[in-house]
């Protein structure tokens, strides 16, 4: 898999590829992630990316050339099974859209920053708008974040355990159940005894019940579709 | 406000907050940020901050004790408003929460990795767990990211323009309408007329029914509430 991002401020994208399991992605070669940095589309000499808003109104717009430029010369080297703009106003990110994009071949994401970009970015070069949530953030920088780390983790091969990601929360509709690790006993609170007694089957059905539980009394939604 | 952040990746967290907004808010002494290594708060040669799951499974489990250790030295430090972690089956962030929580004085965040933490930690230290969204990410780093750059552009004085953030999606329970910059016309792709055409009022009655109409569409349910 192959992941472009498009952005006007690609040193706030570094350190997370840089440690943990994106990274180690990367090393093992099952991802391939590439950062380009808008003001390199510019063609002026200030490297313009934004402009004033027409009609007036607080906060910079970004342009609709800069995103051309770079967006087709990507295309021009390789087909892009997706062009995924970071919006809040778009379809809210969630584990089936995470799924689904962690089959993809190669993908661009583009980063909104300052107000977002020229509607005609959206209307003529973006397939997909993605949200990760109804909050607003400084730019899509850290959404595209947020994204990329949900998708790779799916990537068969990315958690050391491949059964780790099918436990998650929501893989089930289900939230997860309460985990322990030892001290058994720290300061006096105590670790749920059928967690210590060896009994399997018990310990299942208990974990099943609690995941429940806890879904009905946070989550009664998640029950519901 | 102070953010004080517990991990077992700090340098995940680096970039962010040396570039774009939360790197200038932190030097305009806004806000005041401090990450913190769980494993300096170990007390063996290995730096071991997690083990095996009571009952058995997949995925290691954060120990109570680093956590006690340095939850409780920031506490005899300063009072803090709230204990936060990020988790995937906590309250889901919205804007309502960035709003309230930017009012704080002092905050913690206790960053989830591997497959979370010892259960005991949430019933004894934790005031609140926040969610950013229905999926699951390899760690509660990035979310910690998405959580601090919801608050802290929120914060008076952060964004250049005060009245920018409360033009974004959410603040009205609407999205935000289209927006566009020069040129006026881009290979063919024209602007609306309207925003061109320097009747104020009519722009904004323009901005306010598209932004009405792009929330029908998109996200009815704002509208209900």
């Amino acid at each position: 898999m192959r992941i472009d991002i498009i952005t006007v401020v690609p040193d706030l994208l570094k350190s997370p590829f840089e440690a943990s399991i994106m990274k180690r992605s990367i090393e093992k070669g099952l991802v391939d992630v590439q950062l380009h940095n808008l003001r390199d589309y510019t063609t002026d000499n200030y490297k313009q990316v934004d402009d004033y808003q027409f009609g007036g109104g607080a906060g910079m717009v970004m342009m609709v050339e800069p995103i051309d430029k770079c967006i087709s010369k990507l295309k021009a080297e390789r087909t892009y099974d997706e062009v995924i703009y970071m919006t809040p106003d778009g379809d809210t990110l969630n584990q089936g859209i995470a799924n689904q994009l962690s089959l993809k071949g190669n993908i661009i994401i583009l980063c909104g920053h300052y107000k977002g970009v020229d509607q005609r970015v959206r209307e003529h070069f973006i397939t997909k708008e993605i949200s990760i949530g109804d909050y607003v953030l400084s730019g899509g920088e850290l959404g595209a974040l947020i994204l990329c780390d949900s998708i790779i983790r799916l990537i068969p091969g990315v958690l050391g355990n491949e059964t780790s990601a099918l436990t998650d929360s929501f893989q089930d509709d289900l939230l997860a159940p309460p985990i322990y690790t030892r001290p058994a006993d720290y300061k006096g609170w105590k670790v749920p005894e059928v967690l210590t007694s060896g009994n399997f089957p018990k310990i299942e059905a208990w974990r099943e019940e609690q995941a429940y539980q806890r879904t009905k009394e946070r989550r009664p939604d998640l029950l519901d579709d």
